[in-house]
C-alpha cells in the first residue's frame, strides 16, 4: 500500500500477567494488577509507542473445574475484551483494538452492533477475532449439557459471520444526510433490511448502528483445520495461527493463500500472522536464565491442567516424567483439532515426557517460541517473513509490562532499522494500517457491476 | 450516608442529540454528532462538572419500520451502551455509568461479565438498567417470531437477575491472595460455583472475573407494571420511573417503599428516580419560545410513530387533529402496560387531540415537563423531591449539549444553594454516592448469621 518494501504487521497478544502459565510468579509482575485498568492502559501505551498494529485479546466464557488444584495456581479470571477494549479506544489513537468472540454462545445483532459501535467510537480500529467454542465447560454457562459438534460449529460460525457483516452493511456509508431544513435525517432509499433466515439464525435487521468507519471491522480467524481454513480463505482478513516450524507455517502459508483465488481474493487480501513467544535477553545467557527461571516457577498442577486442556485429554492420570499416554486420534476429540495435532507431534518428535512437554509449551501454549538478544528475535522474525512462512506476527510477551516493553525498546527498532516494519503510523484505521482495503457496500459493488460490461 | 440533611440523586439520561424528537433538528445541536465520541465525551464531562450521580443510557434492539416515513425523520441508530459507557469510563473519574441490556434477548452470564468488567474498569461506577424488551421488532432479530408476553418476560426478568447478582458472588471479595512464593493465585475455598438451574436459564457459573468493586453494580428497573413493581421492591436499588403528576407519583413512591419491608429492606435501600424532562430559559419568555420551537420542529410521520409506538397501537390511520380513537384495554397489550394507561390518561384528562398528544410527549415520552427558569425548574424538583414523591430526577435534557449545560450551571447551583444537592463527590463508587450500602458477600452473611444468637 504506497510502500516500497513488504513490511511486517504486528500485534500485541495482551494476556495479563504474561502469556506463561508462571508469568503471575515472575519476579517483574505485580500479579494484583490484573485487575486494574491502569496497568492495561500502560501496556496499550507501550504498544502503541512501538507502533503495533493491534492490540489482541483473547477469551473464554467459562472456569474449569477439571482440574481442581489448578484453579489456585492459574490466572481464571480475566476482563470481557470489548469492554475493555472500549475502555482503552478513549486513551489511545492509533493502535488497532482485536477482540475474541465466539460465534458458539453469543446473538449476531449484538455481536454485530457492539464491534460497529467500537468502530465508530474508536474512528476506525475495531477487529473481530471470530472463534467457536471448544471448551465443553463453556456450553454449561449457556444452558446447554455439551458442545455442538466441531462441524457444527463451523456451520453456524460461517452463518453467524455472514448475519454479521450483512447487518454492517444495513446503512450505506451516505445514508444519513442530516438535513433539518428538509427535516430528513436518513435516506430511506439507502436503508437495507437484511431478513436473513437460516439454518441457525433468523434476524430481520436491519441494524440500529450507522455502517463502521472501516465498512466492516476487521476479521481475524484463528482455526486450522480443515473447515477452519476454508472458512478464513473465504472470509478472513488475518489469520492468528500456531506453528513450531518454518516448514510447516510454509506449507500452511501457501495451502492458505492458494484457496484465496477461487474467491475472487488476492494474496495480500489475507494477512497471516502466527502467534510467537518471544523470551528477550540483553545477551543470550541471559534470555536462558528467564526461560530457566519460568520453567522453575511452573506450579505442577497448573502444567497438567494446562496442558490437558491444550490437548483435551486429562492427563493428570499418567506419571509426569513418563511420555504421553496413547492418545485418541484426531477425528475422535471434539475440542480444537489442529493444537491437539500440534502438540502430539512435538512430543513424539523429541520424545518428550509430559513434564517436558507442559514445560514447553507453559508460556507459547503451541505457538512458536524463540529466544536470544534483541538481533536473534529479529533474525528468527524476518526469516519467517521472508520465506513465505508469516506476513507477520502476534507477539505474545511471557511477563507483562516486562516483556512487551523489551519487544518496544529493543526489538522493534531493529526491526525498523532493517526496513522490516514501520517508524510511524501511516494509515488513520486498522485497515489502512494493515493494508486492508475497505470493503464496498453490496449497493456500491452492485452499481459499479451493472456500469461494467459484462465480460466471460 | 453521614450527610445531615437528605440531598436528592441525579442522573443524566444521554439521548442525542437530544431527547425531544424534533431535536436532530433544533439550531443549536449538530445532528451529525451522534457518531462521534467526543461528542459524548463532552456531554460525560459535563454532567461530571455538574457532580451527576451518573449518566444513564437507554437502549433497543430494532429500528421499527413500521412506520416508514419515521425513519427517515427520526435518528434510529445509536451505539451500543455498554460499548459506549466503557470508552466513557477510562475519561471520567467520578460519574456512575449506567447501562440499560435487557434481559429477554441476552445470556446472564455475558451480561454479568461485562457488568463485572466495567465496574472494575471504572474503579466501582457501574450500574445496570434492568429491563425487559416490549418491541416487537427486536424479537425478529434474535430468531423469535413474537415477544414473550408481558408476564414470561417478568418472571425471565426475575430469574435472569438471580443469575446475574449469582454469577457476580462467584469469588468472595478477598479470594485472590497474589502469593508467589506459596504459588497461590487464588483461595479455592473462596469459590462458588452458583451450578443454577432454572425455568429459563441453566448457567453452572463460576464466573471468570473477580467480585465487582462494589460488590454488585447497582441494579436499576424501571417497569411501574405489578410485576414490575414487585420485582423492583424485592431487588432493585433505583427505579427510573414516569409520572405526570405528583399525586400519581406519590402513590407510586408510597406503594414501592411499602413492599420493602416483606423483603426484609428499609426505605432508603431504595432511590425513586422519576424521569424529568427540563425546558429552560433565562428568563419564562425564553423557556416557552424554546418549548415552541420544539413542537415547531416535530416531522409529522416522527411524531405519530413515536405516540403509536408508545402506547402500542397504530394511529397512522386517525385524523391528527381528532381524539384518540377507541383502544384496548391495558390487559390486551402486550406493550409497556405503565406507559399505554399514563398516556391514555393524559389525553382523556386534558381532551387532547392526536397532534396535542405527540407534541405534548414528543421530548418527555410520558415523563414529566417542566419548563421555566431556573429558579422554577429548582422549585419544581424540590416540591417533589421534599413531598415524597422522588428522591432524585433522571434529567432528560431536550438537546445537546446546550440543554445539558443550562442545567448544570444554571440549575445545579441553584440546588446547590439550597443544601439540596452535593457540590463535590463524597463517594469513591456510584454506591457511595447513592447512599447504597455495598452487599456482603453470601458467605460472609452466613458467617455473620451464624456468630449471632438466633432471635424470634
Amino acid at each position: 500500500m504506497g510502500q516500497d518494501k513488504r513490511q511486517l504487521r504486528l500485534g500485541a497478544f495482551l494476556m495479563t500477567p504474561g502469556h506463561h502459565v508462571a508469568a503471575w510468579r515472575y519476579p517483574d509482575t505485580v500479579a494484583s494488577e490484573v485487575l486494574n485498568f491502569s496497568f492495561y492502559k500502560q501496556l496499550a501505551l507501550t504498544a502503541e509507542r512501538g507502533k503495533f498494529d493491534m492490540l489482541f485479546l483473547a477469551d473464554g466464557y467459562a472456569i474449569s473445574e477439571k482440574f481442581p488444584e489448578a484453579v489456585a495456581q492459574t490466572v481464571t479470571i480475566r476482563h470481557e475484551p470489548l469492554t475493555l477494549l472500549s475502555a482503552l479506544s478513549s486513551v489511545t489513537e492509533h493502535v488497532g483494538l482485536a477482540a475474541t468472540v465466539s460465534t458458539t454462545f453469543n446473538e449476531p445483532f449484538h455481536v454485530a452492533r457492539k464491534f460497529a459501535t467500537l468502530d465508530h467510537l474508536s474512528g476506525g480500529r475495531a477487529a473481530w477475532n471470530v472463534v467457536t467454542s471448544a471448551n465443553p465447560a463453556e456450553a454449561l454457562n449457556f444452558n446447554k449439557d455439551e458442545l455442538l459438534l466441531h462441524s457444527l460449529r463451523y456451520d453456524r460460525a460461517e452463518e453467524f459471520l455472514n448475519v454479521v457483516t450483512g447487518l454492517w452493511d444495513s446503512w450505506e456509508d451516505d445514508a444519513f444526510v442530516f438535513d433539518k431544513t428538509g427535516a430528513v435525517f436518513a435516506d430511506r432509499s439507502k436503508l437495507h433490511t437484511l431478513d436473513h433466515h437460516g439454518r441457525w439464525f433468523s434476524v430481520r435487521g436491519p441494524l440500529n448502528v450507522a455502517r463502521p468507519v472501516q465498512g466492516h471491522p476487521v476479521v481475524i480467524q484463528a482455526g486450522a483445520s480443515e473447515p477452519g481454513k476454508e472458512l478464513a480463505a473465504r472470509t478472513a482478513e488475518v489469520i492468528f495461527t500456531a506453528w513450531q516450524t518454518l516448514e510447516e507455517a510454509q506449507i500452511f502459508y501457501k495451502d492458505v493463500k492458494g484457496r484465496l483465488a477461487k474467491y475472487g481474493r488476492t494474496s495480500d487480501e489475507l494477512k497471516i500472522m502466527p502467534g510467537v513467544f518471544p523470551i528477550i535477553g540483553r545477551t543470550e545467557a541471559e534470555a536462558d536464565e528467564k526461560k530457566a527461571l519460568l520453567e522453575e516457577l511452573i506450579p505442577r498442577e497448573a502444567g497438567i491442567s494446562l496442558l490437558s486442556n491444550l490437548i483435551s485429554f486429562d492427563l493428570s492420570p499418567y506419571p509426569e516424567d513418563g511420555p504421553l499416554p496413547e492418545l485418541p486420534e484426531q477425528e475422535e476429540i471434539n475440542g480444537g483439532k489442529s493444537r491437539f495435532k500440534l502438540l502430539k507431534d512435538l512430543a513424539e518428535r523429541e520424545n518428550l515426557s509430559i513434564r517436558q512437554l507442559y514445560q514447553r509449551i507453559a508460556g507459547a501454549r503451541g505457538h512458536r517460541e524463540i529466544k536470544g538478544t534483541p538481533v536473534q528475535i529479529a533474525d528468527q522474525l524476518q526469516e519467517w517473513f521472508e520465506q513465505e512462512a508469516a506476513d507477520g506476527f502476534n507477539i505474545m510477551p511471557p511477563y507483562m509490562p516486562g516483556g512487551l516493553e523489551d519487544f518496544v525498546d529493543l526489538v522493534v527498532p531493529e526491526l525498523q532499522r532493517r526496513g522490516l516494519f514501520r517508524t510511524e503510523y501511516t494509515g488513520r484505521t486498522l485497515r489502512e494500517n494493515l493494508g486492508l482495503s475497505r470493503p464496498a457496500h453490496p449497493a456500491q459493488r452492485n452499481a459499479a457491476k451493472q456500469r461494467q460490461p459484462v465480460s466471460g
